[in-house]
């Protein structure tokens, strides 16, 4: 087992860098090999951020060739958008209890609680950081992570305007900007907290107005 | 008077990389000197972005030496930053009509323009995009530049609150988060255009709420 020393002292001690056993001497599926490598990729990218990224390295823990690997993401930024992707997809599920003020404030505490308390939002501010001078970066985080994720909240919010909780002339994207938006915005300024505060603030301000 | 070859062919005809006259050869006032640093480091940002912006070269437009720059400025980031904060205070007054949905509309629509239409948005991106990795220039951004641009904003909804245009109960920086924020998520993530329909319906969707 290849043990990354740099990893010792890290904070999370439920996803330290270190290689996938390998099973035997046989080929593993492709299926296999690709999500073992989104594994280690997700876990090098939080127990050390964008910095101590490369594709030698997720190559070196997932036990693959780099060849393997370029074939499927042509880009170190490709692999750690999809990484960080596969990663969060479990977290951030929308509840669908009927009350969408309670689904959106569960969902959005919820993607607060991950950009605060795991590595995830360092990774992501990193990440969008980067794409600020790298569009090729920009265009892939909007692919693999921004255009799938914002899907799921504007479903969400689609089943709530058709059951007659949001008007049917309110555009749902910008509706989208001012939720899940401004938590962003909050990462990246880090202004103010990213609070349970906040996530329920920011769903009750567009539900019920903030006029009297 | 010294003429950066690189900024022909620029689209901002109106702020072409040039160096200040140099009013015979007395002295300058030190404000003087100040206000044309700061306006030859604007110009340059806007022509060039990040990528070009040095202290050398902005010491060179301005007629000032790079000791004087630094006397003021410590490092390149704070100067930028501070550089673009004065250039864009006198776009972005805040009108007070009393009717507060009236005066944010015409405050963020003039925010979604200047982003949009003038060299300010890539700066702006680019320099928040480098704080994600340089802690010393988010400080820098957020002193410089957030705090007091915020704090204008926040300033005209505490009088529509004391006005009772606001519920007295509303989180005002969750608010801010929602309204200029959304507009700098926008901008960093480009996944849907900047227009004068998402200025509107930022504040529309908060004063009014999103319920039928």
């Amino acid at each position: 087992m290849v043990r990354d020393p740099s990893s010792a002292g890290q904070e999370e001690q439920d996803s330290p860098v270190r290689s996938e056993p390998r099973p035997g001497r046989g080929r593993r599926p492709a299926q296999q090999v690709r999500s073992q490598i989104l594994a280690a990729a997700d876990r090098l990218l939080r127990s050390e951020g964008m910095a101590g990224f490369s594709i030698e390295r997720v190559a070196a823990l997932a036990g693959a060739s780099k060849m393997t690997i370029y074939k499927w993401w042509p880009t170190k930024g490709v692999l750690a958008f999809e990484a960080y992707a596969a990663s969060v997809d479990d977290v951030l599920t929308m509840p669908d209890t009927g009350d969408i003020e309670a689904d959106l404030t569960a969902n959005v505490t919820t993607f607060v609680r991950l950009l605060r308390d795991t590595a995830a939002g360092r990774v992501m501010a990193e990440l969008i950081g980067a794409a600020q001078t790298d569009p090729q970066l920009a265009a892939t985080f909007r692919r693999v992570y921004l255009v799938p994720r914002r899907a799921v909240g504007i479903a969400a919010l689609q089943v709530a305007r058709q059951r007659g909780q949001i008007r049917s002339d309110v555009d749902l994207e910008v509706l989208s900007d001012q939720l899940w938006g401004a938590c962003m915005y909050r990462l990246m300024m880090q202004h103010e907290p990213l609070t349970e505060h906040l996530a329920a603030e920011l769903v009750r301000n567009l539900l019920t107005g903030v006029r009297p």
